[in-house]
C-alpha cells in the first residue's frame, strides 16, 4: 500500500533525525560513544517506547523490528564521524529535518492509539504528542537538564493541534491518506511558523 | 455502593491536590503553560501509573477513564486562573489536603495490588507506597532535583504504615470499609503529627 | 539442576551488591533512611524491572518473587549498620564484586530475552546490557547526576561483549551451562581489565 510505504519512510526519516540531535546532545557533554548510542536511541525511540508501554502494546515497536536499532546505529555513527564539523550543520535543515520528524511521530502515535479500542480521542492525541515530544524530554532528563519542551516555544503544541486534526478529520470519515497528509501539513506548518516568528506560549511564574 | 462512591470522590479529590501542587512547582521553574500541564499530570497520575505499568494492569487508570484527564486539566487551569495569588494559598490548607490525598492513594494502590493474584503484601505495601509518592518524586526529577521524598521527613513512612496497617487488617478479616477508613485515618494522623513536631527520619551521611 | 541453583545464586549476589553501591550512593547525599531503600532498590531492580517491562513480561521479577525485596532491604541495613566505616571498604573488592554483578546480570538478562520468541540477537543483547546497567543510571538520574555509564570507562561495554559472546555460543549450540560460565567469564575479565589498565573508550566532545 502507498500509505504505509510512504509513512514508513517518513518513520524511518524522523528516527534518523531524532537519532542524530540526540547524539548532538550527547557530544555536547562529552559523553563516550556508547553514551552517544544510548542518548541517540532515547532520542528517536524513546516517545514510541512510552507510548507502547502505557498502551500495552507488545512487543514494543523496536523490539519487533530491530531495523530501527540498526537506523539509529546508522545515524549516530554518521554523527560520529560528521563530528567536529556537525555543530556546523545549517541548522535551517536540522529545524526543518525536526519539525517533520516531529510531525510524522505526532500522526503515527495518534495512529496506533486508535487502534486500540479502548482509546478515547484525548487520549490519543496525549499519545501522538507522548510519541512527538517524549524522547527529546527523557534525553533532557538523563542529560541532567529540564525539557526543553517543558519551557520553550510552540512544539508540542504544534503536535497537539495535529492529534487534534487528525481525531477530527477521522471522526469526520475523512479518507486515511488526505488526514495523515493534512495533519501532517498541520503540525510542519505550525511549528515552522513558530519557530520564524518566534512565538511562545505565555510562561507562568511565581515567586515565594 | 457507599464505600466505592465515596473513595472514587476522594481518589478524584487526591488528584486535584497533587495536580495543583504539581501545576504551582511548575510555575516556581517558569515554564510555559504546556509544561505547567504536563508536570500537573506527572504529579497526579505518575504513581498509578508505574504502579499500573508494574503490575502489568491495562489499560492504566487514565487511559480506561479519561476523567482523570479533566480533573487535571481543571485544577491546571485553576492554578494559573489564580495564578499570582496562588502562592499565597493558606499553606496549611494545602499540607493537610496534601496528606489527604497522600493517605487516599496509599489505600487505593495497596487495594487494586491485593486484587492481583501474584501480589503478595509486602509487595501491596509497596505498591501503596508507590501509588502515593511516585507521582511527586518523578515530579522532581524532571524538574531536576533529588525528590525530596527521599531526603525530607515523614511522608514516605507514613504511606507505608498505611499500607501496612492495611494489609494486616485486611488478613484479620475487618470488613473493607472499616479497614480503609482506619488506614486512610492513619496515613493522616501520622503525616500531620509529623508536619506539626518536624519529625524526620534519622538520615545517613558518609564522606569521602 | 545445578545450573540454575548456581546462577539464582549469583544472581542474588548481584542484588546485594548492587543494593550496596546504591546505598552508598545515597549516603554520599545524606538521605534519609527511606531513600537509602529507595535508590538501593532502584540500583539493584531497575535494570531487570525495565527490561521485564520492555519485554512484557509479568509479574516482574521482584514482584513474583519478593525474597528480592528481601535481599535489598538485608543489603540496605547492612549498610547502615557498616555507617560511617563503610567508605573504608576495601574498594578493590567493591569493584570485583560490582563487575561479578554486571557479569551476572548481563547474561541473566539475554538468556530471559532469548526465552521470547520474539526477541532477535541483537534485542538480546540490548537487554542484557539494559539488565546490567540500567540500575546504576537510573540511581544517578534520581540522584541528580549525568549516568557515569554514559561517560566513563568500559563498563557498558564489557557487558555488550558478554551479551555478544552468549548469542554467538548460544547460536553454535554450545552447552547452556558452558555458554554462561564463559560469557560470565569474559564480562569480568574485561570489565577487571578496564579497571587497571584505565581503558576508556574514546568521548566525543563539540563545542559550539
Amino acid at each position: 500500500m502507498v500509505t504505509v510505504d510512504w509513512l514508513t519512510l517518513s518513520d524511518s526519516f524522523g528516527v534518523l533525525v531524532f537519532a542524530i540531535s540526540g547524539a548532538l546532545a550527547a557530544g555536547r557533554r562529552s559523553m563516550d560513544i556508547f553514551g552517544v548510542l544510548v542518548i541517540g536511541f532515547v532520542t528517536a525511540l524513546g516517545g514510541g517506547t512510552l507510548r507502547d508501554l502505557l498502551l500495552g502494546i507488545h512487543p514494543v515497536s523496536w523490539i519487533k523490528n530491530p531495523v530501527y536499532l540498526l537506523l539509529v546505529t546508522i545515524a549516530v555513527i554518521l554523527t560520529l564521524l560528521g563530528g567536529r564539523i556537525s555543530h556546523r550543520f545549517d541548522e535551517r535543515i536540522m529545524i526543518v529535518s525536526d519539525a517533520f520528524g516531529l510531525a510524522v511521530f505526532t500522526v503515527i502515535g495518534v495512529q496506533i492509539a486508535l487502534q486500540q479500542s479502548f482509546v478515547s480521542p484525548p487520549v490519543a492525541i496525549m499519545m501522538g504528542v507522548i510519541t512527538g515530544v517524549a524522547g527529546g524530554a527523557i534525553r533532557d532528563v538523563i542529560c541532567n537538564d529540564i525539557p526543553l519542551v517543558l519551557k520553550r516555544e510552540i512544539y508540542a503544541t504544534a503536535s497537539a493541534a495535529g492529534g487534534i486534526a487528525y481525531c477530527l478529520l477521522d471522526y469526520l470519515g475523512t479518507p486515511t491518506l488526505i488526514n495523515t497528509l493534512s495533519s501532517i501539513a498541520l503540525v510542519l506548518t505550525i511549528r515552522l511558523i513558530a519557530v520564524k516568528a518566534q512565538w511562545a506560549l505565555p510562561s507562568f511564574s511565581i515567586t515565594r
